[in-house]
């Protein structure tokens, strides 16, 4: 385990201080022009010197012929061209003192045949100069603490804490705008292209160290270093979680990831291993994926695997209820003390089994008030798990036939919202249970964005909320197995 | 069978032409008013006469002090009274002639004790006079056809096709937002509530014959008439699929049901049992339940189960490719065909391997026209799936870097993505295999919505899209079956 990110190759690859880019120019629709106008838009403080063999401007740059007309030695070479042009681009640079470079271009390795041989030479030649390369057929890297995007689409949204090393560059650029929904974002995303030289071990490292990310996504192909894998992983997931991606398990994914980056993928039982080894937790699915980091990275650990729901309707409790179940998660009864406790606030159609069903609530406020307060406190459950409904348009409704004006019932409807999502931040702040909501409304939704945007977790349907909760278990088991072990 | 809905015992339930409302007051607080303002707030275009006791208006209508009071005998009752009062309501009714009540009302069967006696009364009053019920302790029924709505949340969006009969009225009321976001709607959906008289069985019978429905939709707790469940299902699912959600097959589940709706729930198996006697397919959570409501309503039959995947990015490619096995789906190669075909348009970056990855395509519309269009005529494929990506930020970006002003990128983005939506639309509406897409971003993103709009299914991830169609494939399956044997 590094001691710190400056210990790490991809350090002066996601922290440059100036950068020399290669393949950009006026034209919009090249990549190139489109990778450099993605750095541009996020605010990049650092230097950025185009090098362009005619353009005397880029994108109201001063533009270069060649690396070596530079001043002063940049501590990035950004490589966007045509692929028989980048390894001699990479010899240039290695001339100039450069030691760091990120290799878009694709036509590498992943196309078969001259491109392997290319690779190899790009190899060679990275070796021979000292270069470390992220690539090539990648889309580099996206650190927003440092304003620095080298991808496709433009960075949108905050950074966050959620650490990515993906051997795919659409799972970081695609998901600039998923990730902002939820009010999540990375804290350094890397496509790791082919792993010429830097492969996602590396990654791994540097990410274990990095003071901004709290929990690590992978995407995963196939993986290289079997051995270093699990070593790594290994010193990382006890004091920070893993989750894994890994497509190349079923037959269908497998041929499809070797045409992707050309990996070589082992069966699902296999990888099963390696993840168990290596105390990652497993996701099926991107939207797990990122599910599992939100839950991973942002919860108290729970002390167990026991769920108190609270709903105001029947079948989204029964059906979360199921999820739970389903998810390896227990429904404890509760407690006789927490059961008087309710009484006041519980109508009689209402239920103080679990789900607490509150029907329809005797006062709408308790829902985000006492009784949350009181199941937060049920000594027999570790987690709470509430239904949010936006009931926008019943309260519209009220209000409008109370006779207020469009604007004071936009008001009123807003300080609600204000008040229910406080309470809510509120319990959820000081208390050490894991406490996350689950909606089928829209996250659009202002009473839904107003809980995601002060940090409480809310999904889209139960069964999300419950697997995630049930891989947050998962890991907690682990890591307690761990300091066994450690005693 | 029925021959028509007009036989069905839900005929004026779900198509009254006149309502006596009890409940409903001035009190925006109260859910009968909820109820009352949601009927009327749809356009319901019968008459409904509010009886209360001493308002002489209600919500503006003229109000009635007593059932007996009306001139003419409405179609159906409507009653969300007290517990204790719904029986001598009930009662009121039955002598005024009235044959046909909803009981919003809580506090029956699903409360225990005094609850249960007062269901029994409740049924005994129903058969003595005649009166069908629907409920007690559920919210009614929806039927946009009909403008009718008696649930709790104003009915917004489309009327659909989806038919849904359902043991949570939640799962009907709350869902009318969820399914306007795919541009879906029910057909007409009912909430059974405690099932006294009518039950799942009858609104099956009658969805079975609905004109507007294509699918039918089954939120099930637990099972009452088991012989009489298998037998209507059988009868309707070689014409019509059904889709159900059972929560009660998990330990937790069943629980939850239990305090519910006091249903008593059966193990997983014993249901998949049914399921499987039936030809129903099996959902595991609200967002399937939808999901392959979406595809089993709306596609065409596909003749295998072999997909091809298009993309433009390796990542959600692979993840799509492993996400389509693990739902039984096979990706074939593509023919030599369809390889020399496609050869034009792909850059030699990309891979005419099965995902299709078009990578940095060539001509960016060709992903819209050419490529699927060569890829939908694919001999060795029986489905496509394609990776829709909102690309809005990088248009954008290049559009303002020619200089265009903010209302021409706005209206040539427009232009752009209806031809685009167009397109897609014109090559899945010509072709008899089903032409889904997923994406990673938002529904509401214009280019999302453009497809969605005019019918074509776009899925939040690709393991919805997969296991949507591997639902699709298996009702295809067993349908095929069935025309054996009857051969």
């Amino acid at each position: 385990m590094l001691s710190s990110i400056g210990e790490s190759p991809l350090y002066r690859i996601a922290n440059p201080r100036s950068i020399a880019f290669f393949g950009a120019s006026n034209n919009i629709s090249s990549m190139g022009t489109n990778l450099l106008m993605s750095v541009r838009s996020m605010g990049f403080e650092g230097t950025v010197y185009p090098v362009h063999p005619k353009e005397k401007q880029v994108q109201g740059l001063k533009a270069y012929r060649s690396v070596r007309d530079l001043a002063d030695v940049p501590d990035l070479a950004v490589v966007v061209l045509p692929a028989p042009i980048v390894n001699r681009t990479l010899e240039e640079c290695g001339q100039k003192g450069i030691k760091h470079a990120i290799v878009v271009s694709g036509g590498f390795k992943e196309v078969g045949g001259d491109g392997v041989d290319l690779e190899n030479e790009l190899v060679e030649i990275a070796r021979r100069y000292g270069i470390r390369v992220l690539g090539p057929n990648g889309l580099g890297v996206a650190n927003p603490h440092q304003k620095l995007n080298t991808t496709f689409i433009p960075h949108e949204g905050p950074a966050g804490f959620i650490g990515l090393a993906s051997q795919s560059g659409s799972f970081i650029t695609q998901m600039f705008n998923y990730l902002s929904g939820f009010g999540l974002g990375f804290s350094t995303a890397f496509s790791v292209g082919n792993e010429a030289d830097i492969d996602l071990v590396d990654c791994m490292e540097y990410l274990g160290v990095c003071p901004h990310t709290k929990v690590i996504a992978l995407y995963i192909e196939g993986i290289k270093r079997g051995k270093e894998f699990v070593k790594t992983a290994k010193s990382i997931t006890p004091q920070r979680p893993i989750v894994a991606l890994y497509v190349g398990g079923s037959e269908t994914g497998k041929r499809a990831g070797f045409s992707h980056t050309g990996a070589l993928a082992g069966p699902d039982e296999l990888y099963n291993g390696v993840f168990r080894q290596a105390g990652i937790i497993r996701a099926l699915s991107i939207t797990e994926l990122f599910d599992y980091c939100w839950a991973l990275g942002s919860l108290p650990r729970p002390k167990g695997r026991r769920v108190v729901i609270q709903t105001h309707s029947g079948g989204p409790g029964a059906a979360a209820a199921d999820s739970c179940g389903r998810a390896g998660l227990e429904l404890p009864s509760l407690s006789e003390e927490t059961v008087e406790k309710l009484a006041p606030f519980v109508p009689h159609t209402g239920s103080v089994n679990n789900p607490v069903d509150l029907t329809f609530s005797k006062h709408p406020d308790d829902f985000f008030f006492n009784i949350p307060k009181l199941l937060i406190d049920e000594k027999n459950a570790d987690m709470l798990l509430i239904y949010f409904l936006s009931a926008w348009q019943v309260i519209k409704r009220g209000l409008e036939q109370m006779g207020l004006s469009e604007e004071e019932v936009i008001n009123q409807y807003a300080n609600l919202i204000d008040s229910q999502c406080e309470s809510i931040v509120r319990l959820a702040k000081k208390t050490a249970k894991p406490c996350v909501g689950y909606t089928f409304g829209s996250l659009d939704d202002p009473a839904i964005r107003g809980l995601l945007e002060r940090g409480v977790l809310v999904f889209p349907g139960a069964e999300r909320a419950a697997r995630a909760l049930g891989a947050l278990v998962r890991y907690t088991t682990l890591r307690e197995k761990w300091k066994e072990v450690e005693v």
